[in-house]
């Protein structure tokens, strides 16, 4: 028997049809409404299997939710959390997928009907891919979601919104929107800067030469420029921190290129080796 | 019929162990000798099928050889051609695959016999796996060789080593070495730098929040470290002026965080969208 009677998803991309053809394969959801702006994005999701049904309204979308995730870019999810909140049953689980949470959550602190059961939520599963033809219903399999509870936060929804992610097969950690968004600066937006800036050093005619390493190094700067670029700016200060690191570790390498100082160099890139050999393939 | 005779390998491990194996599996050579230090990896090389004959006394292992492969660290490579080329039959094609090839080149001018048929070779195929367990007969199918011809090359050397490169399913590609090591220091060790950089920035603790992005952009650093300690210093300067250029393109989209300039940031993250689309996955 499902888990959900239905649930609703606002915005039905790479990681909202995710989520849907995860449920849809598991049998978690009865129903799962897709809500989202375009017909033809809607259409080809319900012929993925990502959802069953659709709307362009998001507030007859939620109507008889018993969940709502909001995976629309982050400059928006504050408003459409906002929206379905005052549309959806009492009870119903509110939850977001945006890489930041900071601005989010505390806009939305105060700013739901009271009771609303609201938790931000970050499934650790981005790609530079876009878009519900990319979706894998085991996207979100042994992936990290953070939950980033505040004071305010409804035990209920807590307990819920882990429910739900581990349902879809991830493993939940829990912090604070500010702890979030000062790690992920290192983990992903520090790392997106730099794949842009390394794409955009290579010139254009020495691409031929190209290798798996300037493959890796510079494959998530292909990236959305929309969503990343909300991602970067909602985060900035914390991003500008992480920019601080990057430059002493890279000027350590730099002054040990420089002076050809052939030990200290070989000592940075056994650090940066075992580093890396931690964090697995 | 196979091609060669015999194909002499100096440095059995990832690369030199694929060559050998390509070459068998294609039923290339009659015999491939493998000439390395121990024999525990010489042993196993054969064991894989990836040589025929092994031993560790070079100037035996290429006294039949049709075509010598010195695939040593970019430090020992020259020493290793010029203890080949004393050794090995007139006529026979020697060869290297060195990441680097103006030092290693310029050390060769005049300083092998007359008619030694010398080129040096660089196959794009790097990985941050080394050892000949994870050697691959078709790691340089479809990937680019680099030809450094000089103008001392012997004719034959270059055709040699265009059939040899080629009957592996590699195309090849020629320019001069200094014109090789100013692009692979854009597309190979620069990006090297920044991963390294990279993994030593972001903090150990918070490696649990990693995903894709930060595995992709990092691997490289997981390279080993000596012979990555070889390579940048080998091209120090190269790689200096390409750090400089990556200073400029980082130093834009910190100028547009820092204004909170969202026209200009979305406008470097579409260019290097367009960069990186480019390269293809």
């Amino acid at each position: 028997m499902p888990r959900w009677n239905t649930v609703a998803i606002v915005g039905v991309g790479l990681l909202g049809g995710s989520i849907g053809l995860g449920l849809r394969q598991r049998g978690l959801a009865k129903q799962v409404v897709g809500i989202g702006r375009r017909r033809a994005t809607l259409d080809s999701a319900r012929r993925l299997g990502a959802i069953t049904t659709s709307t362009t309204l998001l507030d007859r979308g939620v109507h008889d939710a018993d969940v709502v995730v909001v995976c629309t870019p982050v400059d928006q999810i504050a408003d459409h959390v906002k929206a379905a909140a005052a549309c959806c049953p009492q009870g119903c689980l509110l939850t977001d997928v945006g890489s930041t949470k900071g601005r989010i959550v505390s806009q939305l602190d105060g700013g739901l009907p009271a009771g609303t059961c609201f938790i931000g939520s970050h499934p650790l599963a981005g790609s530079e891919k876009r878009g519900v033809a990319a979706a894998d219903g085991d996207l979100l399999a042994g992936r990290v979601v953070v939950l980033t509870p505040i004071r305010g936060t409804e035990p209920k929804a807590r307990r819920a919104a882990t429910t739900f992610w581990q349902s879809l097969g991830a493993r939940v950690v829990e912090m604070s929107p500010a702890e979030h968004d000062a790690a992920l600066a290192f983990t992903s937006h520090l790392p997106h800067a730099v794949a842009v800036a390394l794409a955009l050093a290579v010139p254009a005619a020495d691409l031929a030469l190209a290798a798996g390493g300037l493959r890796d190094t510079t494959r998530i700067a292909a990236g959305d420029a929309e969503i990343w670029t909300q991602i970067l700016l909602d985060n900035r200060e914390n991003v500008a921190a992480t920019l601080e690191q990057f430059d002493a570790s890279l000027a350590d390498l730099r002054e040990a290129l420089a002076t050809a100082d052939r030990r200290q160099l070989k000592r940075i890139l056994t650090q940066a080796k075992r580093k890396r050999d931690a964090l697995g393939s």
